[in-house]
This record gives C-alpha cells, sequence and structure tokens, in this order.
C-alpha cells in the first residue's frame, strides 16, 4: 500500500510495461486481478499515463449478442488504426470461456491481432470487488497505450451502475425480447445508458421496443427531446469540425446529450457502422460538454475510496486480528450472548483506530 | 455502533417491537434501511430472538413473474395460518411502484391482511451495502414473529449471490423465453438455486427449458442424480414425520439436495401447491441435514464483517478527515502529481489505524 517503496520486481515489470511488452501487460493484470502484493505500486505508478484511452461499456441481460457486438466493433476501431483493449466481465462472454462456438470462433479472429488485447475476469468474489478490480484494469490498458478500452459486463442492474461509472460512454444492448421487461428495468437502464442498442433486431418486436424506449426517454425528459431529431440519420465519417460543430449544437439545444435508440444485427454487422459514428458523437459530447474531465474526477474519486476501503478490509481481517475474534465468538454468536455487532465493535476496537484524534484536528 | 449503550429512544421502540406493534416494526426497519444513528443498536437486541423463521428467496430475471408468485405463495403460507413478510428488493416489484396494475391490485389484497408485512426497498446505492441492509430488515421480520420472510430479489448474477446467502431456500424463477439465455447463465443460476421455477409455464418451450436445466444439473453433479426421480410427484400435505423420514431418506441417497425444477403460472395458480411442498421439504432437508445450523453460522459471520467494513468506512469517510483528504488532493490527482494509492495510503495513515500492535499479540 505503500507506493514510495516499488519492489525491484515491480521496477522490472513497470520498464517492460512502458516498453509496449505484452508479457508485461499480462502480469501486470494479473497483479491487480489477483490484488497481490505490490499491485497498487503498479497501479500507482502509471496514474500519469492515464486519460489516453476512449472507454466503452457494453452491458445487457445474458443472450443480448454483447460479445459479438463486441468483436464487431473492436473489427470497425482496428480498421481506423485504432488499437483495442477489451475487459470482458461475463460469465456469459465467449472470452471466459461460457461460449457457444460459434462466437469463440469470431473471438479467435481478433486474438491473433496484435493490435487487439483481450483480457476476461471470473465474477467470482464480491462484485464490488470485482467492479473496482475491472476499472483497474481498464486503467492498465489505458496506460499501455490502446486507443479504446472495451469494458463488456453482463447484466443490467445496480451492479452495473458501479461499472458504468468507469466508462465514458455506456452503450446498453437490448433483445426485441426484453419487451417484456423494459418497464421494470426502466430506472436502472436510464441511469446507464449514453445509447441503447436494440441488437438481433431482425426478430420481430425491434420497432415496438425501440419505440417503448423512446417513449420513455421522453418522459424521463419530462418534455420533448429537442436533439431526439437529428440523432438518427446522422452519418460522420470522422469525428471532424463539422462534427464538433454539430455535437456541441446538440449539446447547447438540448442541455445536454440526447439518449439515441439504435437497432443492429451483430451477426452481420447490421446497424455497427452507425453505433460505431454514435460512440464518436458521444466523445465529442463529452468533451465540449466539460463531462468527460467530470468523469475522470469522478472516477479518481471511486479509486481511492475504494483503495481506502480495500486497504481497511486488509488491516481488519489479514492483519489484525478480525478473523480470531470472530472464530472465538461463534459459540456465543450461537447462543445469543454477542451479536454480529457486538463482535463488530470488539474487532473495530482491537484495530486501534482513532478517529477522535482525527476529529479534533 | 457501541451496542451497551442504547439510547432511550430505542428502548422504547424495541419495547413496542417486543409487544407486537406493527409501527414499532416500521420504524424499526426504516432505521436500519437508511442505517440511521443506533440502528446496530436494535439489530443487536433482536439478535438473540432470530432464528424462528425461514426464510425464501424468489430471484430471477425482469418480467419473470416473481412478485405474482411471491404473493401466491403468501397467500397459501397465509392459508396454514403462518405468518409472512416479504421484503422485495427489486426496482420491477409491485411493492416497489414500478408495477403494472394489475399486480398492484393483487398485492394490495395482501397489504389488508394483518398476518402479512409487505416491505419495499430502494435499489439506491452500494449493491453490497444493499443487499446486507435487506438481510437485516429480514433479521428484523424474523426477530418480530412472522414465520415466514419472502426476500424478492431481481436479476440472476454475481448480486444475487450475497442474497441468496442469506435465505434458507432460494427459489429462481425463469420464463420460457429464458432459455435462449440459459446456456450463459448457468453457473451463476447453478450456484443459487435451491428450486428452479419455470413461471408462466403455458407459453411455448417450458419442456424444453426444463430438460436443458434438468441436463445441465445432471452435468453439474458429474453423474446421475439418484434422488431426482423421486422429487417429482411427491405429494406433502404437511410436514410430518412421513416427509422428514422422506428427506432423510432423499439426504442420505444423494449425499445432498437434488434440485428440482418445477413449472408453473402464477397468474392462475398452477404449480403453486407443489412449489408449497417442496419448500416444506426443502426446509426438512435443511435441518436434517445440519445445512440449517451451517447457513445460520455463515450469515451471523456475513453480518459480523458487513458491521465492521460499515463501521470502518464510516470511521474513514464521515468521522475521519477521508473526504477532507480527497477533497484537496484533486488538482494533484488530475496533474499525475499524486494518484489515488497515494492519496488512500495518507487517508488511512490519517486514520490511525494500528495494525502493527494487533500483529505482535
Amino acid at each position: 500500500m505503500v507506493p514510495s517503496s516499488e519492489s525491484p520486481n515491480n521496477t522490472e515489470l513497470l520498464e517492460r510495461f512502458r516498453e509496449g511488452q505484452r508479457t508485461a501487460l499480462a502480469r501486470a493484470i494479473s497483479l491487480v486481478e489477483n490484488t497481490r502484493p505490490g499491485f497498487e505500486d503498479v497501479l500507482h505508478a502509471i496514474h500519469s499515463d492515464l486519460g489516453r484511452a476512449t472507454r466503452v461499456g457494453i452491458t445487457g441481460p445474458p443472450g443480448a449478442g454483447k460479445s459479438t457486438l463486441t468483436t464487431e466493433l473492436a473489427n470497425r476501431f482496428r480498421a481506423r488504426d485504432e488499437r483495442v483493449g477489451i475487459v470482458a466481465v461475463d460469465p456469459s462472454s465467449p472470452f471466459t470461456g461460457g461460449a457457444l462456438l460459434g462466437d469463440r470462433i469470431r473471438m479467435n479472429s481478433l486474438s491473433t491481432d496484435p493490435g487487439i488485447f483481450i483480457r476476461s475476469m471470473a465474477t467470482r468474489g464480491s462484485l464490488g470487488g470485482l467492479a473496482t478490480t475491472s476499472q483497474e484494469v481498464a486503467d492498465l490498458l489505458d496506460a499501455f497505450g490502446f486507443d479504446r478500452v472495451i469494458l463488456e459486463t453482463v447484466g443490467v442492474g445496480q451492479s452495473e451502475l458501479d461499472i458504468a461509472e468507469g466508462a465514458d460512454t455506456t452503450v446498453v444492448v437490448l433483445v426485441p425480447e426484453s419487451g417484456d421487461s423494459i418497464q421494470a428495468m426502466k430506472a436502472g437502464l436510464m441511469e446507464v445508458a449514453d445509447v441503447f442498442v436494440i441488437n438481433k433486431a431482425d426478430r420481430p418486436g425491434a420497432d415496438r421496443l425501440a419505440r417503448e424506449l423512446e417513449v420513455m426517454l421522453h418522459m424521463r425528459l419530462g418534455e420533448t427531446q429537442p436533439a431526439a431529431a437529428g440523432h438518427h440519420g446522422v452519418s460522420l465519417r470522422s469525428v471532424g469540425r463539422a462534427a464538433r460543430n454539430r455535437a456541441q449544437e446538440a449539446a447547447d439545444e438540448s442541455g445536454g446529450w440526447a439518449i439515441p435508440v439504435l437497432k443492429s444485427v451483430a451477426n452481420t454487422g447490421e446497424g455497427l457502422d452507425e453505433l460505431v459514428q454514435t460512440l464518436d458523437r458521444h466523445a465529442v459530447y463529452l468533451e465540449v460538454s466539460g463531462e468527460l474531465s467530470q468523469r475522470r474526477h469522478r472516477r479518481f474519486i471511486e479509486r481511492t475510496r475504494a483503495a481506502v476501503d480495500r486497504e481497511l478490509k486488509r488491516l481488519a481481517w489479514k492483519v489484525g486480528s478480525g478473523e480470531e475474534i470472530l472464530a472465538d465468538a461463534l459459540p456465543e454468536l450461537e447462543s445469543g450472548r454477542e451479536s454480529p455487532y457486538s463482535v463488530a465493535a470488539r474487532i473495530v476496537r482491537e484495530l486501534g483506530v482513532r478517529p477522535e484524534a482525527n476529529e479534533g484536528r
């Protein structure tokens, strides 16, 4: 936890990391993913290299085709010569092995490309811990020099909120059948999405779902969405000056980003070009509106909080005598002579925290 | 956090709680849900009254009909004169207001019954915190004297793992359409489910999904499931001695609980009686196998951990100078002169934790 004293081991790792050696990146990721000793030294050391990558979060229910969409997006970014890093936090992802054969073959075509780096993360352990660590893995990819970092995560709900906070742009992927439960999910979806994509849109129900989503988006704004019309059919070849101006106008008009609802068939590539254009447009919006630096700030704050909480847990349970006290107390917890709260109070007391000392300052 | 010094306020609240006043229960729940000062005193005080209620978790994707199923289950428990407490942690739940009208009317019929208590919980804030607090709300319902506590939670994934840990029996509700994504979800589902229910089983695909689930359950066991055949068509009117023996036999034979796959149409009540019988059977299994007391132990441990972590966070961010240090450090984080990890180290240092003192003991 003391970033000033890098171990010789990590110094060498960092050197090779900065030289752009993929094996060093892989080792750094393992270090962070498993929160092995010294992992925070590495994250500390690379902090000043952050902020170059554009981070895109892809989330949605299992079976929505997120991995195919991720692959197709990656291909399109590669075609523009962007280097793409992918973090998949998804038990259903082909990246993590829970895949259908076809998907896995599609992925493999990516993994031979030196401009692509794919890392899947297991979903074991506490979700909070996982979400944080996956963000820090994204930091590594950013610092390593990838232009684009894609975070693929399963589900739509509270867990995705955390993950969405780490992305610059969050794409929520649905399928026509999601219509059934859309009413249900609306609060969570609205908070997370910068862009909606209805994938597998060749199936029945896609148009209906698109309309439902648009109605919900209107309702959220409380009135008509001035920029909504302009968002469909905009065709940008690259993020040039015109696009910048247009995004500026859109932001000015609506006072924010009007969340577009796109349709795609990721298997055939249909709608993918429009998605890429939308992502470009959102990137411009983030910059001109000042939201990008706000999101960066929020990210720094979240990282710091997570690091503090992680270290306090370590002190209580690994360094301190928390485990021992708890094990000894089990009979009393069972009999009702103690409660989890009286045992917890003892563990915290034993830890010797002196908050009063700080209060007095 | 010091459970020995109950405030006079809480003493009166606890008195009325123990007299069985519903307004006191409601106030205690609000206290816990919002983690207001003194909430742990209340939880400490009721700890010795825990363990009488049977806790059933109902989880599954949005739109699976969990709320209808919960309502129908509650009606059946009421018919046997059990008192039922419901905690709904679900943005899609009619209990929390995201409802279709029909569902809401159905719920309302419950809420006029004095033998039923329904509490919905918002899904704001960190998931970890929420999952813990919802468990502690379930503790309150248990201590208050409900025979049955139902925890309804949305989604199937890592977040549900936490919540499932708090239930004695976890029911995973799917719909025939879930088949598409079942392959994807299997790891998570298998870990969570004690019972599968395919709801809306009058729609096409129910039998296919049931077969798929059963194949997956077989694969998990690595061989044939000896007790599986016996689990279908068992008809118990009540949990009597015969049932107890049968569950004992089932546990002995299979060395565990063979997860049944049931079908239901909650709207019409079809399959609900079988679900109730299965829950009874699982309750007996938990007791005779010793798993019930193991689950209780795990719950005590989790509560203690959560209380310690919560208190350490409070000390760092509310009592200590964490917020102040972090706010002051933002320019340095931005410029790259500091990292979240060096700032976190400072915050922990300022907190005055003395883990070395404990290590030496």
